[in-house]
């Protein structure tokens, strides 16, 4: 079959003809639907080395946002129907404390697993097949797999950081700021906004992009010197609840912290190195500042939950599986104005 | 001035010249903009008698859904400021542990307090003027006062009841319940739209209660044999994450409890004795059952947050405080299809 | 290998000569080191017929609280070692949202499952070997794995519906009540100890464990008809946070609902059928009533953690495995006041 | 009366005869038992100018941290016994939403209310009499009021920090850390080993504060340059999952953030002006870092609760109002190694 498949480190990935693959022992084959390509993905075969975290080797087919139809069960595989519409979710070793609760993505083995994820060190789906452990698995039911292959990253991430926050939002008078508006925070809008009564201030350099959040409900404020000012004033001086950073740039982080309210949350999603200097008299009241990485096999049930009630609607061009290295070209050159899927199997 | 006093139990109040009242330390004097009728005042006229619990004693001004510019202030008030308009929220005891937390409805001296409330044993706002404690005050800035009058109680009871629940329904794929829909309930309607990403299902037996909610983006389900059999499969088979229950009879409670899912909660809310006979097997594991009553201080605040938003717009029809008594008269007639607010002072 | 095994509805097991099992794909082979005779095994020989819920068919090994040493690895099976010791958790479909955050004992395809948990419709532990999927294992580390075995049920029931209700112990002055003093009333009455600040008031019919209640730092009231009061007395009145019911009989639960405080959460563990007539006016305000069965695989992880510190001390007496059926005939008998551990292997 | 007034800005404060005071509406006048002597305190004397926080003007009787007997009620007072026992808790403005909830040490109305509390800008404790509103007030009931006093303050500030963050001790297997073992790191102690069954690690420079630690259950790690390595390996390598840091300089925060698990919580009590780098890379997944000050009024009941338990044993050291300038000259010094309680009637 044809796959995408990244090589060498810092070298271009490369279409070819690969072997398909055979389902394990507790895996079934996915005919590939759609295949998001990610930025990390970039980072990849882009920044990384051998010194990579974790123990993600090269050579491997790229796509860790994917979705497809059980093709073939492997040994020992119960109670999932050949030809249903699966999305893939994060997956670690399985086993250990965080796995039992289907926190993958936080595997207490994560250093000795021989991958990071399904495209992650182990071949993933911009690829006409993929294999997929079945604890991994989210039923799509008859809903859209192409357009749903983004959720598994760009939804789920979002969808984690404001779940983990909720507590902060529930009830009338609350304020929630998103700083950076490409995919994730277009779609942490959307999820506010469903999932919330609170006032959703968002902010971007980029015009098109503070449109499309106003058009989903959110109030905009623009960059420069009175931005946190002008936050600090919608919401009645007090600042905001929750707040969700996805550039992680130390001027942005800035931006975040400076409008945080008295037990507001901050956190940071993009990873860009920012700095903040805490200090005790630069933080109000029990306000807090983390991170957070990705998000769990159970609050992907939910993403897809909400994109089956038509609450996220994300954004997507869609490839071929040949026109798939020209995709990742415009994500390297910023020419992407919404999610590129891959789609192997042209109807 | 006039006001309406309850004089004796079971005998229908009286339009009467009173003494306008003098705040004591720590209170304010208000100008009444708005007293709502309660069907708890009918339950005071119609229904109670010495027995009553707590210690309201008869003889006294009635109205418990009050709002009003400060007109004088008490001795010992600071940070006040005459002219400006507020709601009026539960009051207990307010200094033991309950009350220090703002929640004076489960005052732990209700039953040594002299009064159950403003309108509920001390007197209420269906007069000129009414007194108030300042810790009891929130305030309503440029908000219309009069339709915000019956906030304190038929928006703050299900708020209540829907922010202790909340945890049940933050999240993609929820579905909460509302059975009865009268003002209390309608008003439900609208807050869990506000505050969740929830699929709200909602039921009575009138058509135009139905419809209502409906418009206010509920999916209603008639009553009848295959009620509960309608709501379960709305939730894809599962049952809702939260109910509440608004009437409070045999029946009603049934299928309250029929459609409950694993880990739901089911909040009663509505007053009229019926019974529901737990076991073990007819309970979904971890679905629990529960009453309540009113709600704290705190959350009146953000009642008033969500009216200024416009999430809960109540229906009112207003009446002089001469038409009051016909008012009364109504609402024990069941003749009312909006909450009725006496306006003691016309434009 | 020799194995106790159920053949048929309603009656007594037997022990025989068995073909040593084979581990599936995703599976490891257990030598095992202890299984705890449970009353639901009693249950399912003497009172169970074809009707049992869920898929459970006549004809397997029992023993669902099982311990042992990994012996072999089936297919794709990553990051076990062989000779380790570990415990058995709960076992669902794996891949359904509820065993997605291991919480496989309410497993979403448990009507459609080939068995309800190893010894529970799949062989189980009363045998020489025993296979597990890996998802289902617990690290013991070096703690002594035979005393171990009963924790995986006697102890991860009273453990989940204690950390459910731990918000209503959660700081100082707080009440729990444990009736019923049989072996999971008294492992609840240590993890109360351990976990929390609260007053712990306990009572059974038996002095013998009451004295075992008291000895571990409970309060311990007794039958008749001052028992509520008595409760409602130790709690100035207030009443208990939080009850935890091992019996499940009419008057157990009435003296349980009886003594609850405003806001606190009744969990009925014990099933015996118990009624109890729910009102709005025999409910202290908030006070929530519930079930509850068995628990995660993360809190068993979490089990094992108190076991290792000390925190809880399973009380067992250990059988070979030609004493495994006297053991359940003692059981059946009550003629056992510790948990019967069958232990096939002597040292 | 004789009372011990602060005057100046950083000058020491003198012992004076002042009058005795008046209850205002609402208040109650307390007979002194104690009056703790505050680090704050010295703050204000030594510190402290015209630009203080708030609006606190100086010339004002010291203590904030205070107990006594009910000797006469004010204008407007119900269901308060004279002759009984009470501490005072911290006191807003009693009207805004934060005072609501009992919260006054986040008053809204902080900026413009004439004085941050009692001993802070309006007559404290350090005197014969002082006066009270009533709503902050907690009974004492038959405990000692004398030891109690500090309780205001010392450990209310940790009880509050703790509470907040139990969520994260909730269970078996975790970890506490305490840095800097002052009386109020001592109490933090306290308060981690009645609530929580987590490891509680603690740490400090002066080998007796350890001493006091390890006798009250806590394991303790010296400083040095493998503080942090020393704390990760008790815990397994995982990190803690609740941090609690007393001092408040860069390199104390420096060994908490470094002993931070996935998901831990790190409040800094400590107010130095330390410094923390904050980056995504450097922080556990989610772990967050934050500050406090003091706590509810709701809390304080609690804490009452607890050491009416025995749970909390504050140590204290008893001078006389004639002695209480000695006291705070040894506060100053660092020469107390317990809290000095002025006792102005001696028994």
């Amino acid at each position: 079959m044809r796959a995408i498949v990244f090589k060498e480190w810092q070298q271009f990935p490369a279409l070819e003809d690969v072997d398909r693959p055979v389902p394990g022992p507790g895996e079934v084959l996915l005919k590939v639907a759609g295949a998001g390509a990610c930025h990390s993905d970039v980072s990849i075969f882009e920044d990384f080395t051998a010194d990579v975290p974790g123990n993600m080797t090269k050579g491997f087919v790229l796509g860790h946002e994917n979705s497809g139809w059980v093709e073939e069960l492997g040994a020992g595989v119960d109670g999932i129907e050949v030809g249903a519409a699966y999305l893939v979710g994060p997956i670690g070793c399985g086993h250990c404390k965080a796995c039992s609760r289907g926190q993958d993505t936080y595997c207490e083995n994560a250093a000795t697993n021989p991958y990071l994820g399904i495209g992650l060190g182990r071949d993933g789906g911009m690829a006409e097949y993929v294999t997929v452990p079945v604890r991994n698995l989210i039923p799509l039911g008859d809903a859209d797999p192409i357009a749903a292959a983004p959720l598994a990253d760009a939804a789920l991430t979002p969808y984690h950081a404001i779940k983990t926050a909720l507590p902060h939002l529930n009830g009338g008078g609350r304020y929630a700021l998103v700083v950076g508006l490409g995919g994730l925070g277009q779609i942490a809008v959307q999820i506010l906004k469903a999932l919330t009564g609170a006032t959703v201030i968002a902010t971007d350099m980029k015009p098109e992009a503070m449109a499309k959040a106003e058009a989903a409900g959110a109030i905009t404020v623009p960059g420069g010197p009175d931005q946190v000012a002008r936050i600090r004033e919608i919401t009645g001086g007090r600042g905001v609840d929750a707040a969700f950073e996805f550039v992680g740039v130390t001027p942005t982080i800035a931006t975040a912290t400076g409008s945080m309210a008295v037990g507001g949350r901050l956190t940071v999603v993009g990873i860009a190195g920012g700095v903040h200097e805490w200090t005790f008299f630069n933080t109000p009241y029990e306000s807090t500042i983390t991170n957070t990485y990705w998000g769990t096999i159970e609050e992907l049930h939910e993403v897809v939950d909400m994109y089956r009630a038509g609450q996220i609607i994300p954004e997507i061009e869609t490839y071929s599986l040949e026109e798939g290295l020209t995709a990742y070209r415009k994500l390297a050159g910023g020419q992407l104005s919404a999610r590129a899927v891959v789609v192997p199997h042209q109807a």
